[in-house]
Protein backbone atom coordinates (compact mmCIF):
# COMPACT_ATOMS: atom_id res chain seq x y z
CA UNK A 1 0.00 0.00 0.00
CA UNK A 2 3.02 2.37 0.52
CA UNK A 3 4.82 2.05 -3.23
CA UNK A 4 2.86 -0.40 -4.57
CA UNK A 5 -0.76 0.44 -5.65
CA UNK A 6 -3.39 -0.68 -3.54
CA UNK A 7 -4.08 -4.72 -2.83
CA UNK A 8 -5.35 -6.04 0.69
CA UNK A 9 -5.91 -9.81 1.33
CA UNK A 10 -8.18 -9.99 3.84
CA UNK A 11 -8.48 -13.92 5.78
CA UNK A 12 -11.82 -14.10 7.56
CA UNK A 13 -11.75 -18.18 8.85
CA UNK A 14 -9.61 -19.02 6.00
CA UNK A 15 -11.73 -17.24 3.25
CA UNK A 16 -9.72 -15.33 1.26
CA UNK A 17 -10.72 -12.31 -0.25
CA UNK A 18 -8.71 -9.65 -2.27
CA UNK A 19 -9.78 -6.02 -1.68
CA UNK A 20 -8.78 -3.74 -4.58
CA UNK A 21 -6.31 -5.03 -7.28
CA UNK A 22 -3.90 -2.28 -8.92
CA UNK A 23 -1.03 -3.03 -11.24
CA UNK A 24 1.71 -5.64 -10.31
CA UNK A 25 -1.03 -7.32 -7.72
CA UNK A 26 -0.32 -10.98 -9.46
CA UNK A 27 3.57 -10.20 -8.53
CA UNK A 28 2.97 -9.24 -5.27
CA UNK A 29 0.80 -12.34 -4.29
CA UNK A 30 3.30 -14.31 -5.76
CA UNK A 31 6.16 -12.47 -3.49
CA UNK A 32 4.13 -12.94 -0.25
CA UNK A 33 3.34 -16.46 -1.29
CA UNK A 34 -0.04 -16.22 -1.52
CA UNK A 35 -1.62 -18.34 -3.63
CA UNK A 36 -4.17 -16.89 -5.92
CA UNK A 37 -6.47 -20.35 -5.96
CA UNK A 38 -7.39 -19.59 -2.09
CA UNK A 39 -9.11 -16.38 -3.24
CA UNK A 40 -12.74 -16.52 -2.86
CA UNK A 41 -13.55 -12.64 -3.53
CA UNK A 42 -12.58 -9.57 -4.88
CA UNK A 43 -13.51 -6.53 -3.96
CA UNK A 44 -13.03 -3.10 -6.07
CA UNK A 45 -13.65 0.07 -4.50
CA UNK A 46 -13.23 2.05 -7.73
CA UNK A 47 -12.27 2.69 -10.99
CA UNK A 48 -9.14 4.66 -10.70
CA UNK A 49 -6.29 2.65 -12.58
CA UNK A 50 -4.14 2.04 -9.35
CA UNK A 51 -6.74 -0.09 -7.76
CA UNK A 52 -8.34 -2.14 -10.54
CA UNK A 53 -5.50 -2.43 -12.85
CA UNK A 54 -4.03 -5.40 -11.75
CA UNK A 55 -7.11 -7.59 -12.26
CA UNK A 56 -7.28 -8.41 -15.90
CA UNK A 57 -3.95 -9.76 -15.57
CA UNK A 58 -4.43 -11.76 -12.05
CA UNK A 59 -7.83 -13.31 -14.09
CA UNK A 60 -5.62 -14.28 -17.07
CA UNK A 61 -3.18 -16.04 -14.93
CA UNK A 62 -5.61 -17.59 -12.74
CA UNK A 63 -7.59 -18.62 -15.30
CA UNK A 64 -4.24 -20.32 -16.94
CA UNK A 65 -3.11 -22.09 -14.09
CA UNK A 66 -5.96 -24.52 -13.91
CA UNK A 67 -8.32 -22.70 -11.53
CA UNK A 68 -12.21 -24.55 -11.09
CA UNK A 69 -13.37 -23.11 -8.25
CA UNK A 70 -15.91 -20.27 -8.66
CA UNK A 71 -14.93 -16.78 -8.04
CA UNK A 72 -17.08 -13.63 -6.89
CA UNK A 73 -15.98 -10.46 -8.23
CA UNK A 74 -17.78 -7.00 -6.06
CA UNK A 75 -17.58 -3.66 -8.41
CA UNK A 76 -18.91 -0.81 -9.84
CA UNK A 77 -20.77 -2.39 -13.18
CA UNK A 78 -18.66 -1.08 -15.75
CA UNK A 79 -15.82 -3.52 -14.49
CA UNK A 80 -18.02 -6.91 -16.19
CA UNK A 81 -17.83 -5.67 -19.44
CA UNK A 82 -14.35 -4.18 -18.91
CA UNK A 83 -13.21 -7.81 -17.74
CA UNK A 84 -15.95 -9.77 -20.62
CA UNK A 85 -13.57 -7.00 -23.49
CA UNK A 86 -10.44 -9.03 -22.01
CA UNK A 87 -11.69 -12.44 -22.29
CA UNK A 88 -13.28 -11.86 -25.59
CA UNK A 89 -9.91 -9.77 -27.14
CA UNK A 90 -7.93 -11.93 -25.65
CA UNK A 91 -9.24 -15.29 -27.10
CA UNK A 92 -9.64 -16.28 -23.56
CA UNK A 93 -11.52 -19.68 -22.64
CA UNK A 94 -13.02 -18.94 -19.18
CA UNK A 95 -12.26 -22.42 -16.55
CA UNK A 96 -14.06 -21.93 -13.62
CA UNK A 97 -16.92 -20.34 -12.38
CA UNK A 98 -17.01 -16.22 -12.71
CA UNK A 99 -19.70 -14.42 -10.68
CA UNK A 100 -20.29 -10.35 -10.97
CA UNK A 101 -21.98 -8.53 -8.15
CA UNK A 102 -22.43 -5.12 -8.85
CA UNK A 103 -21.59 -2.38 -6.64
CA UNK A 104 -23.49 1.67 -6.36
CA UNK A 105 -22.27 4.76 -4.17
CA UNK A 106 -25.58 5.98 -3.31
CA UNK A 107 -26.52 4.18 -0.28
CA UNK A 108 -24.85 1.12 1.99
CA UNK A 109 -26.52 -2.49 1.17
CA UNK A 110 -25.48 -6.41 1.69
CA UNK A 111 -23.27 -7.36 -0.98
CA UNK A 112 -22.33 -10.67 0.07
CA UNK A 113 -23.73 -13.17 2.81
CA UNK A 114 -21.02 -15.84 3.00
CA UNK A 115 -21.25 -19.06 5.08
CA UNK A 116 -18.77 -16.78 7.47
CA UNK A 117 -19.11 -13.15 6.94
CA UNK A 118 -21.56 -10.92 5.56
CA UNK A 119 -19.90 -7.93 3.40
CA UNK A 120 -21.51 -4.52 3.03
CA UNK A 121 -20.83 -1.14 0.71
CA UNK A 122 -20.24 1.67 2.10
CA UNK A 123 -20.83 4.57 0.02
CA UNK A 124 -17.79 6.75 -0.20
CA UNK A 125 -16.89 10.32 -1.64
CA UNK A 126 -14.28 10.52 -4.46
CA UNK A 127 -13.93 12.15 -7.57
CA UNK A 128 -15.85 8.64 -9.43
CA UNK A 129 -18.56 6.15 -8.00
CA UNK A 130 -16.09 4.82 -4.88
CA UNK A 131 -17.50 1.90 -2.06
CA UNK A 132 -16.03 1.04 0.58
CA UNK A 133 -16.19 -2.82 2.09
CA UNK A 134 -17.40 -3.46 5.21
CA UNK A 135 -17.08 -6.99 6.71
CA UNK A 136 -18.49 -8.66 9.21
CA UNK A 137 -18.07 -11.92 10.80
CA UNK A 138 -21.32 -14.39 11.55
CA UNK A 139 -22.25 -15.57 15.10
CA UNK A 140 -19.75 -18.35 15.26
CA UNK A 141 -20.12 -21.91 16.32
CA UNK A 142 -19.39 -22.94 19.76
CA UNK A 143 -16.08 -24.80 20.48
CA UNK A 144 -16.32 -28.40 21.56
CA UNK A 145 -14.29 -28.97 25.31
CA UNK A 146 -12.24 -32.11 23.97
CA UNK A 147 -11.70 -33.25 27.87
CA UNK A 148 -14.76 -32.77 29.26
CA UNK A 149 -16.37 -34.60 26.09
CA UNK A 150 -14.03 -37.23 26.26
CA UNK A 151 -14.53 -38.05 29.95
CA UNK A 152 -18.01 -38.02 29.68
CA UNK A 153 -17.99 -40.44 26.28
CA UNK A 154 -19.63 -37.73 24.10
CA UNK A 155 -19.91 -39.63 20.59
CA UNK A 156 -18.55 -37.65 17.78
CA UNK A 157 -21.14 -37.75 15.69
CA UNK A 158 -23.28 -34.95 18.22
CA UNK A 159 -20.01 -32.70 18.03
CA UNK A 160 -22.29 -30.78 15.49
CA UNK A 161 -25.36 -30.11 17.46
CA UNK A 162 -22.99 -29.58 20.36
CA UNK A 163 -21.45 -26.94 18.36
CA UNK A 164 -24.73 -25.03 17.72
CA UNK A 165 -25.40 -24.83 20.91
CA UNK A 166 -27.92 -28.11 21.58
CA UNK A 167 -27.67 -30.01 25.18
CA UNK A 168 -26.76 -33.34 25.17
CA UNK A 169 -29.20 -36.07 26.32
CA UNK A 170 -27.48 -39.79 26.86
CA UNK A 171 -28.86 -42.50 26.02
CA UNK A 172 -30.50 -43.01 29.20
CA UNK A 173 -32.09 -39.83 29.26
CA UNK A 174 -29.51 -37.81 31.15
CA UNK A 175 -29.27 -34.35 29.99
CA UNK A 176 -25.86 -32.66 29.87
CA UNK A 177 -26.35 -28.94 29.29
CA UNK A 178 -24.67 -27.62 26.39
CA UNK A 179 -21.82 -25.14 28.51
CA UNK A 180 -20.69 -27.83 30.20
CA UNK A 181 -19.21 -29.13 26.80
CA UNK A 182 -18.53 -26.39 24.86
CA UNK A 183 -16.47 -23.17 24.91
CA UNK A 184 -18.27 -19.99 23.69
CA UNK A 185 -17.95 -19.20 20.22
CA UNK A 186 -15.03 -16.68 19.40
CA UNK A 187 -15.82 -12.98 19.04
CA UNK A 188 -17.38 -11.25 16.17
CA UNK A 189 -15.23 -8.96 14.11
CA UNK A 190 -15.75 -6.84 11.90
CA UNK A 191 -13.25 -4.80 9.34
CA UNK A 192 -14.17 -1.66 7.59
CA UNK A 193 -12.18 -0.42 4.00
CA UNK A 194 -12.50 2.86 3.35
CA UNK A 195 -10.35 4.54 0.02
CA UNK A 196 -10.81 6.56 -1.57
CA UNK A 197 -12.55 9.16 -0.23
CA UNK A 198 -13.38 12.94 1.36
CA UNK A 199 -14.07 12.80 5.07
CA UNK A 200 -17.40 11.96 5.54
CA UNK A 201 -18.34 11.33 9.15
CA UNK A 202 -22.00 10.92 8.76
CA UNK A 203 -20.64 7.36 7.88
CA UNK A 204 -20.40 6.82 10.93
CA UNK A 205 -23.64 5.71 12.46
CA UNK A 206 -23.16 2.42 10.10
CA UNK A 207 -19.70 1.40 11.28
CA UNK A 208 -20.29 2.15 14.53
CA UNK A 209 -17.76 -0.24 16.84
CA UNK A 210 -15.94 -1.27 13.96
CA UNK A 211 -12.88 -3.48 15.52
CA UNK A 212 -10.72 -2.61 12.53
CA UNK A 213 -11.18 0.30 10.13
CA UNK A 214 -8.65 1.19 7.32
CA UNK A 215 -9.24 4.37 6.43
CA UNK A 216 -7.21 6.27 3.31
CA UNK A 217 -5.02 9.53 4.65
CA UNK A 218 -3.58 10.69 1.59
CA UNK A 219 -2.42 14.05 2.42
CA UNK A 220 -1.17 15.73 6.17
CA UNK A 221 -3.66 18.20 7.34
CA UNK A 222 -1.72 20.71 6.49
CA UNK A 223 -3.27 19.78 2.79
CA UNK A 224 -6.68 19.87 3.57
CA UNK A 225 -7.36 22.51 0.60
CA UNK A 226 -5.70 19.76 -1.75
CA UNK A 227 -7.84 17.17 0.06
CA UNK A 228 -11.18 19.22 0.06
CA UNK A 229 -10.25 19.21 -3.70
CA UNK A 230 -9.06 15.43 -5.25
CA UNK A 231 -11.52 14.28 -2.65
CA UNK A 232 -9.36 12.42 -0.05
CA UNK A 233 -9.08 12.86 3.67
CA UNK A 234 -5.91 14.14 5.97
CA UNK A 235 -4.28 11.90 8.71
CA UNK A 236 -6.22 13.70 10.96
CA UNK A 237 -9.81 13.62 9.91
CA UNK A 238 -8.81 9.95 9.80
CA UNK A 239 -8.41 9.71 13.22
CA UNK A 240 -11.13 11.77 14.06
CA UNK A 241 -13.38 9.52 11.86
CA UNK A 242 -11.88 6.51 13.63
CA UNK A 243 -13.10 8.41 17.04
CA UNK A 244 -16.20 8.73 15.58
CA UNK A 245 -16.67 5.77 14.81
CA UNK A 246 -15.74 4.00 18.10
CA UNK A 247 -13.22 1.58 16.24
CA UNK A 248 -10.90 -0.56 18.09
CA UNK A 249 -8.06 0.64 15.65
CA UNK A 250 -7.47 2.70 12.64
CA UNK A 251 -4.95 1.32 9.58
CA UNK A 252 -4.03 4.29 7.95
CA UNK A 253 -3.23 3.97 4.07
CA UNK A 254 -2.89 4.98 0.82
CA UNK A 255 -0.32 7.98 1.33
CA UNK A 256 0.57 10.49 -1.23
CA UNK A 257 4.29 9.85 -3.01
CA UNK A 258 5.29 13.20 -1.53
CA UNK A 259 5.53 11.34 1.88
CA UNK A 260 8.75 9.11 2.41
CA UNK A 261 9.02 9.62 5.97
CA UNK A 262 5.13 8.22 7.12
CA UNK A 263 5.47 8.76 10.87
CA UNK A 264 4.12 12.46 10.73
CA UNK A 265 0.71 10.77 9.11
CA UNK A 266 0.56 8.67 11.89
CA UNK A 267 1.37 11.02 14.87
CA UNK A 268 -1.02 13.46 12.96
CA UNK A 269 -4.18 11.02 13.13
CA UNK A 270 -3.27 10.09 17.11
CA UNK A 271 -4.22 13.09 18.31
CA UNK A 272 -7.42 12.48 17.64
CA UNK A 273 -7.29 8.55 18.04
CA UNK A 274 -5.40 6.36 19.97
CA UNK A 275 -5.03 3.30 18.34
CA UNK A 276 -3.38 3.91 15.09
CA UNK A 277 -1.17 1.72 12.78
CA UNK A 278 0.76 2.39 9.46
CA UNK A 279 -0.30 -0.25 6.42
CA UNK A 280 2.88 -0.48 4.75
CA UNK A 281 3.75 -2.92 1.99
CA UNK A 282 3.73 -6.51 2.95
CA UNK A 283 2.25 -6.16 6.42
CA UNK A 284 0.01 -8.23 8.53
CA UNK A 285 -2.62 -6.70 10.67
CA UNK A 286 -5.03 -9.30 12.80
CA UNK A 287 -8.34 -7.72 13.58
CA UNK A 288 -8.84 -9.04 17.46
CA UNK B 1 11.38 -10.00 -21.74
CA UNK B 2 12.36 -12.61 -19.22
CA UNK B 3 10.38 -12.58 -16.28
CA UNK B 4 8.31 -9.96 -16.88
CA UNK B 5 6.17 -9.97 -20.09
CA UNK B 6 6.87 -8.15 -22.68
CA UNK B 7 8.01 -4.83 -23.46
CA UNK B 8 10.69 -2.86 -25.41
CA UNK B 9 12.15 0.49 -26.36
CA UNK B 10 13.46 0.90 -29.48
CA UNK B 11 15.78 4.43 -29.94
CA UNK B 12 15.84 5.41 -33.42
CA UNK B 13 17.50 8.65 -33.54
CA UNK B 14 16.69 9.75 -29.99
CA UNK B 15 12.79 8.68 -31.26
CA UNK B 16 11.78 6.59 -28.38
CA UNK B 17 8.88 4.26 -29.77
CA UNK B 18 7.60 1.46 -26.97
CA UNK B 19 6.90 -2.18 -28.46
CA UNK B 20 4.42 -4.02 -26.08
CA UNK B 21 3.44 -3.02 -22.77
CA UNK B 22 2.86 -5.91 -20.37
CA UNK B 23 1.88 -5.36 -16.85
CA UNK B 24 4.62 -3.41 -14.95
CA UNK B 25 5.63 -1.54 -17.90
CA UNK B 26 5.43 1.58 -16.59
CA UNK B 27 7.41 0.04 -13.09
CA UNK B 28 10.47 -1.03 -15.27
CA UNK B 29 10.71 2.30 -17.07
CA UNK B 30 11.19 3.77 -14.06
CA UNK B 31 13.41 1.07 -12.80
CA UNK B 32 15.31 1.90 -15.76
CA UNK B 33 15.40 5.05 -15.85
CA UNK B 34 13.55 5.45 -19.02
CA UNK B 35 11.72 8.79 -19.40
CA UNK B 36 8.36 8.29 -20.60
CA UNK B 37 8.14 11.78 -21.31
CA UNK B 38 10.60 10.71 -24.30
CA UNK B 39 8.04 8.13 -26.33
CA UNK B 40 6.35 9.04 -29.11
CA UNK B 41 5.16 6.02 -30.08
CA UNK B 42 3.85 3.01 -28.48
CA UNK B 43 2.67 -0.25 -30.18
CA UNK B 44 1.25 -3.16 -29.36
CA UNK B 45 1.34 -6.46 -31.39
CA UNK B 46 -1.68 -7.69 -30.19
CA UNK B 47 -4.39 -8.31 -27.02
CA UNK B 48 -2.99 -11.15 -24.83
CA UNK B 49 -2.18 -9.64 -21.26
CA UNK B 50 1.13 -10.18 -21.32
CA UNK B 51 1.73 -8.06 -24.49
CA UNK B 52 -0.63 -4.88 -23.35
CA UNK B 53 -2.29 -5.09 -19.80
CA UNK B 54 0.26 -2.29 -18.31
CA UNK B 55 -1.08 0.32 -21.26
CA UNK B 56 -3.28 1.97 -19.12
CA UNK B 57 -1.86 2.40 -15.92
CA UNK B 58 1.13 3.83 -18.19
CA UNK B 59 -1.03 6.28 -20.10
CA UNK B 60 -2.71 7.14 -16.34
CA UNK B 61 0.55 8.05 -15.44
CA UNK B 62 1.88 9.88 -18.45
CA UNK B 63 -1.47 12.24 -17.74
CA UNK B 64 -0.78 12.74 -14.41
CA UNK B 65 2.73 13.72 -14.61
CA UNK B 66 1.78 16.96 -16.75
CA UNK B 67 2.48 15.35 -20.29
CA UNK B 68 1.35 17.63 -23.23
CA UNK B 69 3.70 16.05 -26.33
CA UNK B 70 1.59 13.67 -28.68
CA UNK B 71 1.23 10.17 -28.60
CA UNK B 72 0.20 7.58 -30.88
CA UNK B 73 -0.32 4.48 -30.03
CA UNK B 74 -0.68 1.64 -33.41
CA UNK B 75 -2.95 -1.57 -32.33
CA UNK B 76 -5.30 -3.62 -32.80
CA UNK B 77 -8.73 -1.67 -33.37
CA UNK B 78 -10.44 -2.94 -30.13
CA UNK B 79 -7.49 -1.34 -28.40
CA UNK B 80 -8.68 2.25 -28.47
CA UNK B 81 -12.06 1.84 -27.05
CA UNK B 82 -10.77 -0.17 -24.43
CA UNK B 83 -8.24 2.78 -23.05
CA UNK B 84 -11.05 5.03 -24.03
CA UNK B 85 -13.08 3.03 -21.63
CA UNK B 86 -10.41 3.54 -18.87
CA UNK B 87 -10.50 7.19 -19.55
CA UNK B 88 -14.48 7.61 -19.39
CA UNK B 89 -14.45 4.96 -16.22
CA UNK B 90 -11.98 6.60 -14.25
CA UNK B 91 -13.23 10.13 -14.35
CA UNK B 92 -9.26 10.82 -16.35
CA UNK B 93 -9.16 14.06 -18.25
CA UNK B 94 -6.51 13.45 -20.96
CA UNK B 95 -4.09 16.61 -21.30
CA UNK B 96 -2.13 15.47 -24.38
CA UNK B 97 -2.55 14.64 -27.82
CA UNK B 98 -3.06 10.86 -28.36
CA UNK B 99 -3.75 9.86 -31.48
CA UNK B 100 -4.34 5.98 -32.13
CA UNK B 101 -3.48 3.59 -35.45
CA UNK B 102 -5.34 0.65 -36.01
CA UNK B 103 -3.90 -2.36 -36.87
CA UNK B 104 -5.00 -5.53 -39.14
CA UNK B 105 -3.14 -8.24 -39.31
CA UNK B 106 -4.54 -9.92 -42.71
CA UNK B 107 -1.28 -8.20 -44.72
CA UNK B 108 1.24 -6.08 -44.63
CA UNK B 109 1.06 -2.20 -44.44
CA UNK B 110 3.15 1.00 -43.29
CA UNK B 111 1.66 2.13 -40.09
CA UNK B 112 3.76 5.12 -39.15
CA UNK B 113 6.40 7.58 -41.32
CA UNK B 114 8.10 9.59 -39.08
CA UNK B 115 10.61 12.25 -40.05
CA UNK B 116 13.51 9.25 -39.57
CA UNK B 117 12.21 6.13 -40.22
CA UNK B 118 8.52 4.06 -41.30
CA UNK B 119 6.62 1.55 -39.38
CA UNK B 120 5.18 -1.38 -41.59
CA UNK B 121 3.17 -4.18 -39.78
CA UNK B 122 4.46 -7.85 -40.14
CA UNK B 123 1.47 -9.85 -40.61
CA UNK B 124 2.18 -12.78 -37.65
CA UNK B 125 0.04 -16.04 -37.39
CA UNK B 126 -1.05 -16.30 -33.63
CA UNK B 127 -4.33 -17.39 -32.23
CA UNK B 128 -5.45 -13.83 -32.61
CA UNK B 129 -4.97 -11.35 -34.38
CA UNK B 130 -1.50 -10.28 -33.95
CA UNK B 131 1.17 -8.19 -35.90
CA UNK B 132 4.70 -7.66 -35.62
CA UNK B 133 6.52 -4.55 -36.37
CA UNK B 134 9.07 -3.56 -38.89
CA UNK B 135 11.05 -0.49 -38.42
CA UNK B 136 13.41 0.83 -41.30
CA UNK B 137 15.05 3.97 -40.69
CA UNK B 138 15.05 6.36 -43.65
CA UNK B 139 18.05 7.63 -46.15
CA UNK B 140 19.68 10.16 -43.63
CA UNK B 141 21.12 13.58 -44.72
CA UNK B 142 24.96 13.39 -45.55
CA UNK B 143 27.58 14.55 -42.85
CA UNK B 144 29.20 17.86 -43.27
CA UNK B 145 32.97 17.43 -43.88
CA UNK B 146 33.79 20.22 -41.24
CA UNK B 147 37.78 20.82 -41.78
CA UNK B 148 37.13 21.10 -45.72
CA UNK B 149 34.45 23.60 -45.32
CA UNK B 150 36.25 26.09 -42.92
CA UNK B 151 39.43 25.33 -44.94
CA UNK B 152 37.25 26.35 -48.78
CA UNK B 153 35.30 29.12 -46.44
CA UNK B 154 32.09 27.67 -47.39
CA UNK B 155 29.38 29.46 -45.36
CA UNK B 156 26.96 28.09 -42.55
CA UNK B 157 23.78 28.91 -44.73
CA UNK B 158 24.44 26.31 -46.88
CA UNK B 159 25.35 23.05 -44.99
CA UNK B 160 21.75 22.06 -45.08
CA UNK B 161 21.97 22.29 -48.98
CA UNK B 162 25.01 20.44 -48.63
CA UNK B 163 23.67 17.62 -46.42
CA UNK B 164 21.11 16.95 -48.55
CA UNK B 165 23.44 16.16 -51.79
CA UNK B 166 23.79 19.17 -53.61
CA UNK B 167 26.68 20.99 -55.29
CA UNK B 168 28.17 23.85 -54.09
CA UNK B 169 28.81 27.54 -56.07
CA UNK B 170 30.97 29.93 -55.25
CA UNK B 171 30.33 33.70 -55.94
CA UNK B 172 32.95 33.69 -58.54
CA UNK B 173 30.90 30.56 -60.24
CA UNK B 174 32.94 28.03 -59.18
CA UNK B 175 31.40 24.34 -58.26
CA UNK B 176 32.73 22.23 -55.60
CA UNK B 177 31.14 19.03 -55.69
CA UNK B 178 29.32 17.51 -52.73
CA UNK B 179 31.64 14.64 -51.85
CA UNK B 180 34.45 17.02 -51.56
CA UNK B 181 32.53 18.40 -48.81
CA UNK B 182 30.14 15.82 -47.04
CA UNK B 183 30.72 12.07 -46.11
CA UNK B 184 27.99 9.86 -47.13
CA UNK B 185 25.01 9.37 -45.01
CA UNK B 186 25.24 6.87 -42.09
CA UNK B 187 23.54 3.09 -43.26
CA UNK B 188 19.94 3.04 -42.96
CA UNK B 189 19.20 0.36 -40.43
CA UNK B 190 16.37 -1.90 -40.01
CA UNK B 191 14.40 -4.08 -37.08
CA UNK B 192 11.80 -6.35 -37.31
CA UNK B 193 9.61 -7.58 -33.97
CA UNK B 194 8.09 -10.61 -34.42
CA UNK B 195 6.30 -11.52 -31.44
CA UNK B 196 3.94 -13.76 -30.91
CA UNK B 197 3.60 -16.17 -33.76
CA UNK B 198 3.75 -19.74 -35.24
CA UNK B 199 6.47 -19.73 -37.83
CA UNK B 200 6.02 -18.13 -41.00
CA UNK B 201 8.31 -18.67 -43.43
CA UNK B 202 6.56 -16.71 -46.02
CA UNK B 203 7.62 -13.54 -44.33
CA UNK B 204 11.32 -13.80 -45.32
CA UNK B 205 10.29 -12.58 -48.10
CA UNK B 206 9.35 -9.08 -46.71
CA UNK B 207 12.02 -9.06 -44.27
CA UNK B 208 15.05 -9.70 -46.89
CA UNK B 209 18.12 -8.28 -45.39
CA UNK B 210 16.62 -6.90 -41.42
CA UNK B 211 19.51 -5.71 -39.72
CA UNK B 212 18.28 -7.68 -36.19
CA UNK B 213 15.14 -9.62 -36.57
CA UNK B 214 13.74 -10.05 -32.52
CA UNK B 215 12.07 -13.33 -32.95
CA UNK B 216 10.25 -15.14 -30.36
CA UNK B 217 11.11 -18.62 -29.27
CA UNK B 218 9.21 -20.05 -26.87
CA UNK B 219 10.12 -23.64 -27.15
CA UNK B 220 12.73 -25.90 -28.03
CA UNK B 221 11.95 -27.79 -30.86
CA UNK B 222 11.64 -31.02 -28.70
CA UNK B 223 8.40 -29.20 -27.93
CA UNK B 224 7.16 -28.79 -31.58
CA UNK B 225 4.10 -29.76 -31.09
CA UNK B 226 3.33 -28.05 -28.29
CA UNK B 227 4.35 -24.76 -30.19
CA UNK B 228 1.55 -25.73 -33.07
CA UNK B 229 -0.62 -26.04 -31.28
CA UNK B 230 -0.21 -22.89 -28.93
CA UNK B 231 0.90 -20.94 -32.53
CA UNK B 232 4.50 -20.12 -30.90
CA UNK B 233 8.02 -20.96 -32.56
CA UNK B 234 10.70 -22.90 -31.68
CA UNK B 235 14.41 -21.92 -31.40
CA UNK B 236 15.85 -24.13 -33.88
CA UNK B 237 12.63 -22.32 -36.06
CA UNK B 238 13.32 -18.77 -35.23
CA UNK B 239 17.42 -19.65 -36.39
CA UNK B 240 16.10 -21.03 -39.58
CA UNK B 241 13.85 -17.91 -40.17
CA UNK B 242 17.01 -15.98 -39.64
CA UNK B 243 18.40 -17.43 -41.84
CA UNK B 244 15.82 -17.41 -44.61
CA UNK B 245 15.71 -13.47 -43.87
CA UNK B 246 19.38 -13.28 -44.13
CA UNK B 247 18.86 -11.09 -40.98
CA UNK B 248 22.50 -9.49 -39.42
CA UNK B 249 21.07 -10.20 -35.92
CA UNK B 250 18.66 -12.81 -34.23
CA UNK B 251 17.57 -11.58 -30.96
CA UNK B 252 15.27 -14.30 -29.15
CA UNK B 253 13.08 -14.00 -26.37
CA UNK B 254 9.33 -14.56 -25.08
CA UNK B 255 10.84 -17.70 -23.39
CA UNK B 256 8.36 -20.49 -22.01
CA UNK B 257 8.78 -20.04 -18.11
CA UNK B 258 9.45 -23.59 -17.86
CA UNK B 259 12.96 -22.65 -19.17
CA UNK B 260 15.49 -21.23 -16.22
CA UNK B 261 18.16 -21.59 -18.47
CA UNK B 262 17.83 -20.00 -21.95
CA UNK B 263 21.26 -21.33 -23.21
CA UNK B 264 20.17 -24.40 -24.61
CA UNK B 265 17.69 -22.18 -26.86
CA UNK B 266 20.54 -20.12 -27.73
CA UNK B 267 22.62 -23.21 -29.20
CA UNK B 268 19.60 -24.74 -30.73
CA UNK B 269 18.87 -21.41 -32.47
CA UNK B 270 22.28 -21.52 -33.31
CA UNK B 271 22.11 -24.60 -35.36
CA UNK B 272 20.25 -22.62 -38.07
CA UNK B 273 21.54 -19.43 -37.91
CA UNK B 274 25.42 -17.53 -36.73
CA UNK B 275 24.63 -14.49 -34.81
CA UNK B 276 22.65 -15.04 -32.26
CA UNK B 277 21.21 -13.22 -28.91
CA UNK B 278 19.50 -14.24 -26.09
CA UNK B 279 16.96 -10.63 -25.20
CA UNK B 280 17.14 -10.60 -21.17
CA UNK B 281 15.23 -8.28 -18.94
CA UNK B 282 17.10 -4.67 -18.85
CA UNK B 283 19.06 -5.73 -21.94
CA UNK B 284 20.73 -3.18 -24.36
CA UNK B 285 21.31 -4.33 -28.44
CA UNK B 286 22.60 -2.35 -30.47
CA UNK B 287 21.30 -2.83 -34.28
CA UNK B 288 24.33 -1.55 -36.75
Amino acid sequence: MNRHPSAQVLNVRDTLSLIDCGEGTQNQLLHYKISHHRIRYIFISHLHGDHYLGLNGLLATINFQGRDQELTIVGPPELEPMVMDHFKYSGTHLKFPLHFVATQAEHAEKLIDDKNFTVSSIPLNHRIPTTGFYVQEKTGLRHINADKCEALNIPYAHFGELKEGKDYTDPSGKVISNAELTFPPSRIRSYAYCSDTRYKPELAALLQGVDMMYHESTFLHELLERAKETLHTTALEAGRFATQCKAGKLLLGHYSARYQDLTPLKEEAEKEFESVLLAIEGGKYAVD
